[in-house]
């Protein structure tokens, strides 16, 4: 069994669920593809020109704290960054470059913990980096993300094309799940 | 411990959250609060004026399979709708005058299953009024319903006071939970 976890940098749900994922896949042998998208166009698409916490602040105000519940259920830091949402093009453009290495992992982990624990700015090459040097990537990666820019739009479109309309999301054969709340069931789903 | 349970009987999710809730407050010590209202006016002042199910159909598709794996586990019926959202301004007034009575939870109970699982129009005074001997209500408080029009209203405004934004919501002192998912979070909070 394999599952797809389709994810966005900016997104602040996708954090708790980012940083156990590997973990709990692992677990339960369950084999996991890294998706990394991007939400601003599928928003646009809804009309929306910012994230629906901003667009919404009653919304916007619960998910923080809601968010603040999860993270002190699951022991991770939060420190909510100054800008929400980031720029996460760049970050997700090397998160599809890397998405078939073992490191992957460990990256796609860096780069949330520097927006949602550590206050960094994620749309910042010097900040991706450090999450490559973290992540033990091998050197030069930067360099060559523009010729791989057409992963991250394929992907995008791939999400929008199956419905994705929110992140993080599972997919499991043709079965889709919304949120870090489904993370468990998702795993849990028989093909 | 006191939790209130803010409840739209249009509201999808609110209905595994409604045929449980009364049975698992109990198995807690828990005491409940009935709070119907309506999303109508709060949706509205945000610049919707129908569900966002049907404003943005991947969500809606999205949510009518996730409710179905949900019912499943549950071991709920669920029979979608023709019509959605259902007017269910009648069905919450009348509940607005049983939330401070024994058989409320059976009445709120059978509107949901008329609505989700029965395929029945809950706008109509014939259906509610079932829903009503169904719980064992004292008969003639339909025919009351309109002296009390203002208790909706009230609960409707002190939703948006709070900040609640969709249903089921929870509330637990000063904290708000949001959605059939956080049931069993906000049951287990200490305040």
């Amino acid at each position: 069994m394999s599952l797809q976890f389709w994810f966005e940098f900016a997104s602040t749900y996708s954090y708790p669920a980012a940083m156990r994922i590997e973990r709990e896949a692992r677990a339960r042998g369950v084999a996991l593809e890294w998706k990394p998208f991007l939400l601003g166009p599928i928003f646009a698409a809804q009309g929306w020109t910012d994230s629906p916490f901003n667009l919404y602040p009653d919304k916007g105000r619960y998910m923080w704290r809601d968010l603040e519940r999860i993270c002190a259920r699951l022991g991770l830091p939060l420190s909510r960054p100054r800008i929400f949402p980031q720029n996460s093009v760049l970050a997700a453009r090397v998160a599809c470059m890397a998405a078939k290495e073992t490191w992957c992992g460990a990256y796609v982990r860096a780069v949330y913990s520097a927006n949602f624990a550590e206050g960094r700015d994620i749309s910042q090459p010097e900040v991706v980096d450090a999450c490559l040097r973290a992540a033990e990537a091998p050197a030069g990666l930067l360099e060559k993300v523009a010729d791989h820019k057409g992963l991250l739009r394929a992907n995008t479109d791939e999400a929008r094309e199956r419905g994705i309309f929110g992140a993080p999301s599972f997919v499991v054969g043709d079965e889709l799940f919304w949120g870090n709340d489904r993370l468990e069931e998702a795993l849990a789903w028989e093909r």
